[in-house]
């Protein structure tokens, strides 16, 4: 859990000296994100909280993502992670939106996707991008990488470009 | 963590078994009750995911807790757990819904609330049992405390209400 807890405080003191706040979408990583980010006292001057969309419906609900959308591409899809992304921002109010929507495992998704494929989006006001990242490992595995990734992503960005 | 993985896959062999489906509302357990659910594959056939709303703005927003529910009574309340957890229910289609709001420490809440203050509320179509904890440890103890609990409550409540 080191990594993770390293991670989450070095991002929440990047959104705290930018004065910036966040909220995150999860799928495949089913609140892991969000725990790890609540895992520090104070945590809701930067943190805003989350949805775990678990089935597309609540996809759909609550974070907006369009019916077409998930359709088309699937839900774990760059699409949908950046429908996802916008959409937390959007219903949470925050600055900034991250989303996670993959594939833990054991097996693959009925679109065929392998077991690893995690896509993380990250919205900003004006901008959405996304990441594919490829994971190995069992599920338990997969969902701590790739909340280590998302925490690491985001951190850059504020770093790049000033956000 | 083994004991909420065995809470956690009782409840989900009970919702299958009573085909009912699960939308949780977090706040000071910060997305570890979602992130338990959803350790098991093949969650999203009883889960359909939650809200970790860490702040009011997202308590109100997205779960549509009353403002002045939040003002008279407090984030951290009987009255506030209610409405998280029919809140959820209702913005994420589910059945049942279960929502945690409560002080995971180190300080007193603005509202003079001890740590170790935990409200647990459970939402049925037409009912909803508010529970009110009073938990010892630190923060991550607290919050981990709390899932166990929820998960417990939940799973009595399947069972004698044949729910």
């Amino acid at each position: 859990m080191n990594e993770e807890r390293n991670g989450a405080a070095a991002l929440s003191a990047a959104l705290r000296e930018k004065k910036l706040t966040l909220a995150a979408a999860e799928s495949c990583t089913g609140g892991l994100f969000s725990k790890c980010m609540t895992d520090l006292s104070g945590a809701s001057e930067i943190y805003h909280g989350g949805v775990v969309s678990y089935v597309n419906e609540v996809k759909a609900r609550v974070l907006g993502v369009s019916p077409e959308t998930l359709d088309r591409f699937g839900a774990v899809s760059a699409e949908t992670a950046g429908e996802m992304a916008q959409g937390v921002r959007r219903a949470c109010g925050s600055d900034l939106g991250i989303s996670f929507t993959g594939v833990a495992g054991p097996r693959r998704d009925d679109r065929g996707n392998a077991v690893g494929t995690v896509y993380v989006g990250i919205a900003t006001e004006n901008e959405t991008y996304v990441n594919l990242l490829r994971l190995a490992g069992d599920r338990d595995t997969i969902r701590t990488l790739a909340v280590e990734k998302g925490l690491e992503l985001l951190l850059e960005l504020l770093r790049e470009k000033g956000e």
